[in-house]
């Protein structure tokens, strides 16, 4: 496979002032062509560390692209670097210096020594306009080694990828003929991943030339299986036996593919079977809603809901009998019948949540841990309610208490 | 100084399907402590990379951290590679064991093979209980280098550097004795950006051996000061300095310092003054509620609210009259006020904040347009009401609707 090296040049994003989202980008869009993407690396503006970073990484693959550090300003070496490392001087590039001439002219900034630095290129590489920004992208060869050099603003590193490099990394991959690796991604919800990966089973029995990856998160686990192939067309045969594999061990939990959310899965089978919901919320404070309305067009199915925090509120604004609150509790199943019941009623809908627990640190018992959880769900045949035990931060335990309640709808809707 | 390298272990970063926010966050913390980051690198979960890449990070750094590859099924590597690496090898630890046998038990949880491979752990090193889920951090030596390994969740990785792993490098840095560079943060809001850098004016003219960077939220802009300095005293006192000017100057968009929350500090501030809200969402749909309740203890100023989505629910839930619907809309002055008037009297606390808008993408008009956003207030002393129009991105407009809400909030609370 064709490997490839992601830099990124920059102190923001060695110290966290800025999160890398380029390599992300890029990445991707090369995952998705068929590269192999072999390391992302990340150094400071520092000449030393990049002169090595450099090298080593232009070993260790085949083709190498490097953002960040064209800016005018001191602080941006790579240029200098690049001259160094490819041993070829640095010279006012024609074509960019008219190029910005006439870019600053238009926009009535004035030319000043700084901004024209812009225009001195070394000499042996080939030259890109930037589509977008001034600095231009730059694609140096050596031997059968390609380094591509890009500005770090991402619409910049965007608009000269998607112009020039990403057609250049294609047609490397043509003319070497490598194999092709595909990636497709499952998304489950309902299942922790150690039971979901005793049910899928060993992966070797499964998978001949790829891979299988378990990626949780708290509204559930994405399984992410990669697959290698000499064509396109063969990769593409194995990948749907796997997933045909995959669905029959766990299809009932696998809400979607690729990058859905399951709050926008629900909230497309509720627009489709005309259903609507209202949601009672108490530890998790309106989480739920606001995971509803996160998706645009929700006012088709979300209606609204309560957050009842207090006690009071839960007996005043949502009916919930005082009885229940002093024999059972606020965390309790009666409480969360009540909250969901009372809240289907009380906004009209088809379809009421409630959700009380314990998310912590404080206000655990004995009898009643922190990170237990009641989830109440109403419809028209009356209200049940689960019980969970959840962890103890109190984060993690109000994002599986939005997890499981939107994985109950999801499993009432598909009956 | 102390060189610090980042490790990230997994295919999902490196193929872009995951934003790497783990190394931003162990870059900005380590900063902070005054550690030199030298490199952050990703690479996939392939073994003999991770053991080439593992044996250069560590000749190249004094401390290593990494992330990922710790999760109980087949694709998570970094277990066995460390124990290849530091040739020590794999065998059951009995804390751990026990520990997860408890936990499993106690969440009802049936224990099986796949998951107990969590406590088979490389002999050779220590291990440090994971304060939010199963897998434990590691820490090797190896002469006067440090390899300390978490797993990839952002939420276990953070509680475990939160509890040991920032001491245990601070107290590195501590012994070695090397040059400091220290930061500080200090948190704004209510002001945008570029009227934050006016206000300061020219950063040379009150920094001399450091830097001032401008962290922009939708929440509000971070100001992060760093001074460098053969001393921690020398150091802090040119940081004093700085502190002094930059409070002179925007003393009054400061709300805190380091990585407190705006919701947070609200929340203390109305504990202190033994004072109640309750929210009237609906463009936000729960996010104010919700960043209230992310605040341990917030039920003692946070009684509740209503998700009022649809107009139905404005009226039936809140009261607010019709005929306003009908003559003003649900985005104007007069619903905003009836709102937060309402729920201030319908939950009875001390204040009442209602947020209508249009979050978009959909439902914008010429007189309207997409971040539209009316937010209520209510008190004491009747209610007032303030428009805003932000941006056309759905995401952005709720977050700084819940930003300017939390503002204002705080403002009437300062006096």
């Amino acid at each position: 496979m064709l490997k490839l090296g992601i830099l990124t040049i920059g102190d923001e994003i060695c110290i966290g002032q800025v999160i890398n989202t380029n390599s992300a980008w890029i990445g991707k869009k090369c995952a998705e062509l068929g590269c192999k993407i072999v390391i992302q690396s990340t150094i400071g503006d520092e000449k030393d560390i990049m002169l090595a970073e450099t090298d080593r990484l232009l070993s260790a693959c085949d083709i190498v692209l490097v953002t960040g550090g064209l800016g005018p300003t001191q602080d941006d070496i790579t240029k200098g670097v690049l001259s160094d490392y490819f041993n070829t001087p640095l010279e006012k590039h024609a074509p960019t210096y008219d190029f910005l001439v006439e870019r600053y002219e238009k926009r009535g900034i004035e030319i000043n020594e700084a901004n024209m630095t812009i225009a001195y290129l070394p000499k042996d590489c080939e030259v890109f306009e930037n589509p977008v920004g001034t600095a231009p992208g730059m694609l140096f060869r050596k031997v059968d080694k390609i380094l591509i050099s890009m500005p770090g603003v991402p619409k910049e590193m965007k608009g000269l990828m998607e112009k020039y490099f990403l057609e250049i990394i294609k047609n490397e991959l043509a003319r070497r003929g490598e194999n092709v690796q595909i990636f497709k991604t499952f998304q489950t919800a309902g299942i922790p991943e150690s039971y979901l990966a005793e049910l899928l089973g060993d992966t070797n029995s499964f998978i001949n030339s790829g891979s299988l990856a378990y990626l949780p998160s708290y509204r559930g686990v994405r399984l992410r299986v990669g697959v290698e192939g000499d064509t396109s067309d063969k990769a593409n045969s194995e990948l749907k036996a796997i997933e045909t594999y995959i669905r029959e061990k766990a299809g009932k939990f696998i809400f979607g593919e690729g990058e859905v959310s399951l709050s926008s899965v629900v909230g497309r089978l509720l627009i489709n079977k005309k259903k609507t919901v209202a949601v009672a919320e108490s530890c998790t404070g309106g989480m739920l809603g606001a995971a509803f309305t996160d998706i645009p067009g929700s006012s088709e199915f979300f209606t609204g809901g309560a957050i009842v925090y207090s006690n009071e509120a839960k007996t005043s604004i949502l009916g919930v009998k005082e009885d229940t609150l002093i024999e059972h509790g606020a965390v309790s199943e009666e409480t969360a019948l009540q909250l969901a019941e009372n809240v289907r009623e009380k906004f009209g809908t088809d379809f009421g949540i409630g959700i009380t627990g314990i998310a912590g640190p404080g206000g655990g018992t004995e009898e009643k841990p922190v990170g237990t959880v009641w989830i109440g769900f109403a419809d028209e045949n009356g209200a049940r309610a689960s019980k969970y035990v959840f962890v103890t931060n109190r984060e993690v335990n109000r994002e599986l208490s939005v997890g499981r309640a939107l994985w109950t709808l999801y499993e009432r809707l598909l009956g």
